[in-house]
């Protein structure tokens, strides 16, 4: 990844303007954003200024602006010029603005023990926003797939009605929760309202258990390949992941060696329905033995059942958390996968003392959900036009994975493995010869395709990678197909 | 405290009812949730039950299905006879039920290294949504005075338009942030879009900054009293708050006595405008000598300037961070205290390499705010009706501050000394007689009145309290603010 982690070490990228409505000259407001830049510590000495023309483009300013500001930052001895040509940031740029004295902002920020985000999630994070980018492993519907209409018909129907603008109950506005309470019913799961927990996604979900119940030193064990393997939320608090193996069935948790002990507080996290990479779908039965296994070494159960409503071909089977009656399953919920991602709702369910602890943790973070977004999703369920806006998702979904399957044989068939999905819109794909999907995802970004290598998941999925069916209109993926296959023949060569 | 605190290992409070749709019989459930509260170590050994009168009127069921289940849970060994009449939950009735074994999760969430809320912060969450309470200092304007038609209006505006509704960008959608540089524009604060921070409110911007760029030992500075007394975040992460002098100018930064060195990385966090809780507001002069110092020692200020568009005498001296060319002040800004708590949007302006990583940081956390809340909010700073709202909010807040005035006067003349606060909704009363606010708030709540003790901010402030003119309608505060008088005179003749 070194090619884009330390990009910004080498050369200034510049995306501000100066602002031709202010009272402050041109030249005067490029100075202050130099000055600025040096002393926050975003550019250092030795970096290389782009050269003038390109700064009178990037500014939309004249060259003599450009000049003036120039010479000005010279004769403060903050910029200088280079051996081979060129312009740099001053040697001492940085103690001269210093008299004019900033904090180290890099050391604090190096001081904090939060991790910083796996480098290319990082990379593929901002790309993703990056006009030229075909995003052939995105875990977001397209917009063509939601449904817009729907929600501005829940939009319409809010903006006549009596309206909650305070800040929320603990748990999430009780209205909501009925009305989760209803849908959690009809899989299944019989949730008391005390036990129901609203976050803002999933992910928060998540971030909330490894604050409020993971303690340093607890081992997680997750399916291998997992979605939280591409995460560092329970690496942040000192837990370290461990992986389990899958089988066509699902996470086989005797595979686990030792399980640690009662006092060491380890948890399973899976993913049993349409799991993030696989594909895979837990039967009952395996249900059923996870949790038996779990229940027997007083182990939690955290349950991420995001793509449960993206089914395909039949209704998959009953969550976990509706087998158990113990009490040992935190379930998770959320609309971003089956209906909105922006809308950043999610749920959890838990054992009351759980919840309470995670509410309470999620007071201390951001004091709840936004009520604006929590009205509107309790009348995306009350109305039942969730479930219309799901039924057509899924019909859009079947065609489209139909087509990724004559795609992937069409141009992948001496590549690659892969399954089948009975739901969701991930496809999981083994590279043949070795291939590293790493450098695939080296050598498609420079094309503008943008994959999620399988190395993300799990370093031991090196020649594996994610694609999506659910983003791509069909043009694009027939392009983008090819276009990785051509690549991918010609590393192959090589 | 433990009169509240303690309340859960005695009486057993029970909000479940038995499902009448369901296929499981009625007694059949109630067991089941008793053996679910045992097992999941809600309900402990010893607790007592509720009477079976009690027990059938809160499930609505008929008393014979209490008996048969009563009979059950006693047959299984859960429940048994106390000595002195009334049935408890048995002595072993735990590790019976762990045959059928649940994790400990009580030993999860004792293990886990983030703290509880401060205890009564913790009561006053939950109080605050229970019916019959007078909320008489809480941090929420009434809903009567938000601009509830304006929100329906731009509802209404946004249900006939594209809306976006996928992921968002790391840093806040780009529309969101291009309104809010013109919003800053006019308070003084120019900054380039990609200095804009989109968060959950500036609780939020609290909880990335104490986990983005502070570390275990750092000291952040506040003032004493401060909001930031009430909340856990920074110790959360090992961190420790040092209170400062206040004088009717805002804090005394150069009263710090050895302020840490660099390599500890400290930080000064103030709330320089209207103050919560002394409603102070720092002048001019002030803000460019706290600037000054913090500079000199290379200290990072942290604003929060959620309160400024609440003026109601005169509008409030520029923020510190527009008089900062250094990049030394974080700027932290929200629409809860100005026009509704409930949409949980906040935003943050600082270097671009704290924003790039504090965006980093809210991405592995929730991966950013509700899209459909930033859509509001871009068009309600877009089309005006932001400002046209805290205009309304302003007259309003004018009477209802000279109200609370006059009632001061009237009842509080002879007990305690406060200040005319020139905008925010809080006044800081503190109280003669070294009566200590803890005893008033227990007393207080007895009768239904929830009032905010000064200790919770700062524990050198325990005769003082925090009250509101921003919730209670004029006859609700005249009658507590009476009924308070009393029941501090009789605490005065005790
Ligand atoms: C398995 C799984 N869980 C959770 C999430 C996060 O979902 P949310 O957007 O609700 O936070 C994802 C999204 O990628 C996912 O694939
Ligand atoms: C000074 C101050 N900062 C921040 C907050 C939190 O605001 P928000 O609701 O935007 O998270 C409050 C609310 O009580 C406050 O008084």
């Amino acid at each position: 990844m070194g090619e884009y982690g330390e990009k910004r070490t080498e050369a200034i990228s510049i995306s501000w303007k100066p602002d031709r409505q202010s009272k402050i000259p041109l030249y005067s407001q490029i100075v202050s954003y130099f000055s600025e830049k040096i002393s926050s510590g975003d550019w250092v000495s030795g970096q290389v200024l782009p050269s003038q023309r390109k700064l009178s483009e990037l500014f939309e300013v004249n060259r003599s602006t450009i000049v003036e500001a120039m010479d000005e930052l010279a004769s403060l001895g903050m910029i200088e010029s280079g051996f081979g040509g060129g312009t740099r940031i001053a040697n001492d740029s940085w103690s001269l603005l210093m008299q004019d004295k900033a904090p180290d902002w890099q050391s604090y920020i190096k001081a904090s023990g939060f991790r910083a985000n796996v480098p290319t999630v990082q990379i593929i994070n901002h790309l993703e926003f990056e006009e030229g980018i075909t995003r052939m492993s995105t875990g977001e519907l397209s917009p063509d797939l939601m449904q817009l209409d729907l929600t501005r018909k829940v939009l319409s129907s809010l903006s006549s009605r009596d309206l909650f603008m305070n800040y929320p109950d603990p748990l999430g506005m009780p209205g909501l929760r009925a009305a989760l309470q209803a849908h959690l019913r009809e899989i299944g799961i019989d949730a008391p309202l005390s036990c129901i927990l609203i976050v803002s996604g999933a992910l928060q979900a998540l971030q909330l258990i490894s604050m409020g119940i993971v303690q340093a030193k607890s081992t997680v064990y997750v399916e291998s390949p997992s979605y939280l393997g591409s995460l560092n939320i329970f690496q942040s608090v000192g837990a370290k992941l461990q992986g389990v193996p899958l089988d066509a069935s699902g996470i086989l948790p005797w595979m686990i060696r030792e399980p640690q002990s009662n006092g060491c507080h380890s948890l399973l996290y899976t993913i049993p329905t349409f799991q993030n990479p696989t594909g895979c779908v837990m039967p009952v039965s395996r249900r059923k033995e996870v949790l038996k296994y779990c229940k027997e070494n007083h182990m939690p159960v955290i349950e991420d059942d995001v793509f449960r409503d993206l089914w395909l071909d039949e209704m998959p089977p009953p969550p976990i958390k509706a087998l158990d009656q113990s009490g040992s399953v935190v379930y998770i919920g959320s609309l971003s996968k089956c209906f909105s991602p922006g809308l950043r709702l999610g749920w959890l369910v838990g054992p009351e003392s759980v919840v309470q602890r995670l509410a309470d943790v999620k007071m201390q973070m951001d004091y709840g959900v936004s009520v604006l977004t929590q009205q509107v999703v309790e009348e995306l369920f009350r109305s039942g036009l969730y479930y219309t806006g799901v039924n057509t998702i899924r019909q859009q979904l079947r065609e489209r994975r139909d087509l990724m399957m004559r795609l992937l044989e069409k141009y992948f068939g001496d590549l690659a493995e892969w399954n089948r999905p009975a739901g969701g819109f991930f496809i999981w794909v083994r590279l043949k010869n070795r291939v590293l999907s790493e450098q695939l995802f080296n050598r498609a970004l420079k094309e503008g395709l943008l994959i999620l290598p399988g190395s993300v998941y799990d370093m031991g999925y090196s020649s594996s990678l994610r694609l999506t069916y659910g983003y791509l209109s069909a043009e694009e993926m027939e392009l983008g197909m090819r276009r990785l296959s051509e690549i991918l023949r010609d590393m192959n060569r090589k």
